[in-house]
């Protein structure tokens, strides 16, 4: 019975095979995800993985349904697993929009699906980090996600070495069209082509402006000046004084295929060149208005930073720290008659945080103490009854292979010594 | 635009609609999960969400195919959103047995998905921790899952006055059939009878033992009589042992809805019986077996522990901590010719660890500090440049009302402070 084609088991250490992932470095991740969204005062949210079809239709046209796991259910509801986080989350500051505090900032870790045709180590489904700041229309809004993003990255040991945020504007292309003599129903057609400019020829690229009546070198003579808008200017003085400079350029290559965006858009790319975007976001405007009908009208912005890519990147780099099992203790029962002691004392050690394990069956000694080394135990425990019936801890520090006895009740200040 | 029905939004802090759920009380539990569980010494895993088919209609049989989110994929794939875990935790530990020494310890927290006939606030879907414990027949392990049940309920605040553990065994009831005169081969249709003694009407059961050759007075008779099994005596004297005699009691009422359970069998329940089972696990020594087509023989038991019952527990009782939005600094920026300054502090704070928010946008004074109010801040930072062009930070303790003037590289040691 094997696992589907695209999606991912996640064993608890890393495994000696390719295709096995980690839970251990999916938790190491999203616990500093967490602690730095906290940090930036941006709080938790979800929602449900399945969600009516319509929600992302509406959103990004009924093309996109190619894409999607989508199905009827068995009461006949048209729906889908969640390929992005954007329309749910509109849809919950919608509901209860009045309750919040403007702006609203909220982050989620949701797991996302996509039936993209099957490439190798093409996946199905990733975890994304997805930061929104709703309810605030000024540059320094996207200054605070593109900020947040940074530390999201060096938290996890990437430096301006490793990576660089390209910033643009679809404010900047969206005035370069309207100078243009180009049909304004086309500009979305428009977005398109710069989309995939780095990965088109150049032949096709040129054909798809000329159509439009544009030419590929004004465009990229466009690109290459590079010049800022007053948005990215104000964003650009934002980052430069919490000294971010040097993690950030403008790059007009980047506009972001979705519809929906309205302002600047990033991406964050590894130096070299050598994966998929790390990250991408920008500011969408009109999205929540659209979800809840015109109802609540709240200007925002986001981005999503995926797991798949950025495991890659900091797996190449080394940046993972040694992720292992790890106990406290591993208490040795080589006397049956010693159990019953030594379950309480396991129970009462456990029940204050410590991590203890034991063997559950009668186990030779050497096998016993094989699976404590096994099992990384910074101590091993042994209990021993005296003529008299005292009992007393044997506690051995693996690393020194210092011994020391004590009473059960002087054991856990011991354990919690360096 | 709603969501679909069974299925929760999670918003950051418990909104007052019965109909609202928040990431925080999900977060806290899950925290207080993992934490339990690694003291234990099990370790982190999860699988795929969606999963073939097969997987469960080989274990269940194809009648649970009417109370799952089933579907063809694009690729012509019959697939499952997982209704529970244990067929994926069998086929992950079949796949790489070898690498793993005995016994296995294991929990994971998926979230899962069952198509059930719509009932007033009953769920599609729910959160459950599950923990296995692989490659150990002694009973020792059986108790070895309890205990960490009864400490995962401590862990959230229950007592033994809130809660029980009933346990029995389909090794009893297996005996008492045995030494029926009735059809061994009808042996699970009379576990199912069981299973439902406590919903159904005296005279279904009656009925339904009837056609069995049994009688439903001999049945009552065997379950008050409660005589343990030798593996519930071992496991009851090993929970005494632990000090957690008083959280379990014998009761052969509970034996379980699942065909694969092979052994002892538990569930836990409020002691007032006003919610339903909390939880509910048992041994299944065959069923690493079954899913690896035999090429793996382990045996097995474990439980699973929902997000839903527990959460409506501890909020009747009143055991969660009070979970707000919180920040260590609120950064008032009353003088725009600050900002600049004002922001460098931010983010060395931010990179620090501390939880620190700001107006983005210009905002009258009174504003400003009615957010740091708002936002539960423990301090308000103000900076101010003197004539000489120097900055220094006026900190403000909201709680104490305490003042502190200092240099920005001073303010971190004091927001530290207690």
């Amino acid at each position: 019975m094997e696992r589907l084609p695209g999606f991912r088991d996640f064993y608890p250490e890393p495994l000696p095979h390719s295709d096995v992932w980690s839970a251990d470095v999916r938790n190491y991740l999203f616990d500093k995800w967490r602690n730095t969204a906290r940090a930036f005062g941006f709080r938790e949210y979800d929602g449900p993985p399945l969600e009516p079809l319509d929600l992302y239709t509406l959103k990004s046209g009924e093309e996109i349904v190619g894409q999607l796991y989508n199905f009827i259910d068995k009461g006949n509801r048209a729906v889908a697993l969640r390929p992005e986080m954007t329309p749910t989350l509109a849809r919950l500051v919608g509901a209860h929009e009045r309750h919040y505090k403007k702006p609203v900032k909220w982050f989620s870790i949701p797991q996302l699906f996509r039936y993209e045709r099957q490439q190798k180590g093409r996946l199905r489904e990733h975890f994304q980090f997805n930061a929104d700041l709703l309810g605030e229309t000024d540059p320094a809004a996207d200054a605070e996600l593109i900020a947040l993003l940074i530390s999201l990255l060096q938290a996890c040991g990437l430096t301006p070495s490793d990576f660089v945020i390209r910033l643009s504007s679809r404010n900047a292309w969206h005035d370069y069209f309207a100078r243009s003599s180009a049909d304004p129903a086309r500009e979305y057609e428009f977005y398109q082509v710069i989309d995939k400019l780095e990965r088109a020829t150049p032949d096709e690229s040129e054909a798809k402006l000329a159509a439009l009546g544009l030419s590929l070198d004004a465009v990229r003579h466009f690109i290459e000046a590079g010049q800022p808008t007053p948005e990215l200017s104000t964003i650009i003085q934002d980052l430069s004084a919490r000294g971010l400079a040097e993690f950030v350029k403008i790059d007009y290559n980047v506009i972001r295929g979705l519809a929906y965006y309205t302002g600047p858009v990033f991406e964050a790319f590894d130096r070299q060149g050598q994966f998929r975007a790390i990250a991408g976001g920008g500011r969408y405007d009109h999205l929540v208005g659209l979800i809840t009908g015109g109802k609540v009208q709240l200007p925002a912005a986001g981005f999503g930073l995926g797991d798949v890519v950025l495991t890659e990147i900091i797996t190449q780099r080394r940046l993972l720290p040694k992720l292992e099992a790890r106990l406290d203790a591993f208490c040795l029962i080589e006397d049956e008659s010693i159990r019953r002691d030594s379950l309480r004392l396991i129970h009462e050690l456990r029940q204050a945080g410590c991590a203890v394990d034991f063997p559950l069956a009668p186990l030779k000694s050497d096998k016993q103490f094989k699976r404590a080394l096994d099992s990384h135990a910074a101590y091993t425990l042994r209990l021993e009854r005296s003529t008299h019936g005292e009992i007393s801890v044997r506690i051995k520090n693996l690393r020194t292979r210092e011994e020391n006895v004590a009473s059960p009740a002087e054991v856990l200040p011991l354990l919690r010594l360096p």
